[in-house]
């Protein structure tokens, strides 16, 4: 018999039909047994009465075996509808249970309310606990972040190209770098594919990639990941930075609304929020946001370079309070403070045009204008401090014509746990990596948790 | 005024436009100069009369300057319609030109006709000739590629998932790895996402990912890249390994027919022929191939293990002849000469359901049904040698009840390599990186094409 899907048997009542799954949960009645049978479309309840030929086969089945299960759909009696489960209002009656693969006795409770496990247990047994529905809801949002984000830029025009990992140096300084044995000679994992974006944008205008970057942080806090996976667009022709304020608020409001409508039970389960973005998102220059929260009683930190942790809440609550906005650009961060590339304001050149989203609390987003024109680059260049030899392949693409241009970067891991209030980032990563393990400990004197710095 | 892509000129026929983009070609006439512009949309001619206010800025300008440009679209009169070239109909009269970004003169002919670039002079200025017709043309192909696998997938109710980079270790074995300095410790570069796609399946029921793999091989010919872009596949609740055959076969069909709609002009750019494939691909198994390539005259390889690159090409051109196919699965192939989590046949234990695609004479995809019982998994393991500490991970899936499972792989470069006919793989990857470049030369000692080996 053909395989009928879980989550399609509400059109098959009165059928006999034939399911593909796991047992979920197993409730050994004594004459009946009742189970929960899960596929990717979803769950179901099955009955073995005392006189089905299956009722020797589920005494000995357990929770996770994978099993065939041939059944009768009937609709239940209306005091045992439950309206708010899948396939409430309905149950498969038990003809035939094959066993396709046994499962061992779980090491610990796997059921939705009963799943309270330590990260590290979690890691731990990462392959089994990807089952929980708790993770198989993380990982789901994650998806449709990484998905919307695709489809947005797509819709705008944006041509997707693929990042390279491996590069030849580390062209904007920085210790925090993986080195790679290449042969006879030393390469480095890349940490972000900023100046190939701006390559690749120089010749097919509006481009994005999804790709890896890692990290080699000596972090191991809550916070800390060191492979992660970067979202990454790049455009051209752009009249100023606010034009990449607007695409990247665009492309945030694309992503909230499509995690909305396609994991609102997701969402649910997780009792989480999704962050509220009004209509135009406030953006405010640093100065200006360290005007106001010393205006609102915060700390005084007009005249620093950057927000430190503190001022990103206090103005992250400041504009809640007033506008209902969850999200603030912040614009305006000193010229010296940034990458070579970042664009200076024309009126206020010690001012550059980059730009970060914040949002509750926590940026999410980086990105602005970008030096186009190849003298100013090359300046800069000078300035920083920088190796031209180094980034020759990034500086030719500049030789030859680049328009004003900007672009931004979220990271998925990170936007994944804001969204849902995650308290590690761990929780947010499939396979998480960082300085103490890779799916595996890497040593036992280290501990997993290391509270955050 | 706002900018009208290039594209949509056709429909603004007498009204004065804005547009932005780059100079193609300018050709100097003398009174009057003519130019093609260049925008993500397409080309466009335009013309700059004896009177108009941009005379003079248009004799300054020369090739991949970034512009502005204002102008009146006018119809061309009938004798001047080039009917086989987008926007041959109609011409810029050009108002304006303002100049965003200047480009230094062009150290090659950059023209469609004109270009004719050994490798090295192409990666050595790669920033650039990503702006040529041609290369443009082979990375949308790919993306096409990569975009289009992707959305078959999903259309199958696969997850995709982000498979990780950085390996604990090399648990299929083979020096042809990258080390890297992890901390303290040692870290390796994923060679395959195989066991972790089996993990993520045993969760997600069918899954698939993009992702980067990385290889080691000291080897510098025109088939070798270090780093790929790996398309992968794997399913849960499969009747057999003809099942994954059915679902590859799909996929490339997909894909196939999305390239010959979306990619008609690229493939017709690079002269290029999609690959026929048939109703039903062909599918013979190891003994079948070697006793149809002897009795058809060519080599006796019947009892090999495996098939070299001759048998391929022969296999394939006799398949060609009797059915038309350009594509021809070949499965049954020794377990003992595969991995380790590879299925034994029920029948004959010692053939495999592992299977390959070939198509004109070359691999294109492999995969097929694995081991699916955790007993029958450790026998293995223990045969093949393997640690079973370095695959706990992947080993824990399977003591919790994983059903008949299966998948495939596909390198997106390889794939885009074959199907445009590419002589060398560095084609097929925007920023190509073997043992001797990455971006530029690692030394100087090297060549960048030897010969194929």
């Amino acid at each position: 018999m053909e395989r009928t899907l879980i989550g399609e048997l509400g059109s098959h009542v009165g059928e006999t039909v034939s399911i593909s799954g796991w047992v979920d949960v197993r409730r050994d009645q004594g004459k009946m047994v009742f189970f929960d049978f899960r596929d990717r479309s979803g769950k179901v309840q099955g009955v073995v009465l005392p006189a089905s030929l299956a009722i020797e086969t589920s005494k000995d089945i357990r929770n996770e075996y994978a099993v065939q299960v041939s059944g009768v759909v009937n609709k239940r009696p209306d005091k045992n509808v439950q309206a708010d489960r899948q396939n409430g209002d309905i149950e498969l009656e038990i003809l035939q249970i094959e066993v396709l693969a046994d499962a061992a006795p779980l090491p610990f409770d796997m059921s939705l309310n009963g799943f309270n496990l330590d990260m590290t247990t979690q890691l731990d047994h990462r392959a089994l606990v990807l089952r929980h529905p708790r993770l198989q809801a993380i990982f789901k949002v994650q998806n449709v972040i990484i998905d919307s984000f695709r489809e947005y830029l797509k819709s705008q025009d944006f041509f997707e190209f693929q990042a390279p990992s491996i590069t030849p140096s580390v062209a904007e300084g920085g210790a925090e770098v993986f080195e790679v044995d290449y042969f006879d000679k030393k390469a480095y994992l890349s940490q972000s594919p900023q100046l190939y974006k701006q390559i690749v944008m120089s010749a097919f205008e509006r481009v994005f990639s999804v790709n890896k970057i890692f990290r080699a942080e000596p972090s191991a806090t809550t916070r800390h990941l060191t492979e992660v996976v970067s979202l990454d667009a790049e455009f051209a022709f752009i009249e100023s930075w606010e034009d990449v304020r607007d695409m990247s608020e665009a492309t945030v409001r694309h992503i909230l609304k499509e995690l909305e409508t396609r994991c609102a039970n997701e969402i649910a389960l997780l009792e989480a929020t999704l962050p509220v973005m009004i209509e135009k998102t406030p953006t405010l220059s640093l100065t200006e946001v360290q005007e106001r929260i010393f205006a609102n009683g915060g700390r005084d930190s007009r005249g620093d370079y950057d927000l430190n942790p503190e001022d990103e809440r206090a103005i992250c609550e400041i504009i809640k309070k007033e506008t209902g906005s969850d999200f603030v650009y912040v614009y305006g961060f000193p010229t010296r403070k940034k990458p070579f590339y970042v664009y200076p304001s024309s009126e206020h050149p010690e001012f550059n045009e980059g730009m970060d989203l914040l949002c509750r609390g926590l940026e999410w987003l980086s990105g602005g204008r970008r030096i186009n024109k190849y003298s100013q680059l090359m300046d800069h260049v000078e300035k920083w401090g920088m190796d031209p030899e180094k980034i020759s392949m990034f500086l030719e693409a500049f030789k030859y014509g680049v328009p004003p241009e900007g672009g931004f970067a979220l990271g998925a891991e990170r936007m994944t746990m804001q969204i849902l209030g995650l308290k590690n980032v761990r929780e947010a990563s499939m396979f998480p990596r960082d300085m103490n393990r890779i799916d595996t400990l890497l040593s036992t004197d280290h501990a997993d948790d290391t509270p955050e710095n």
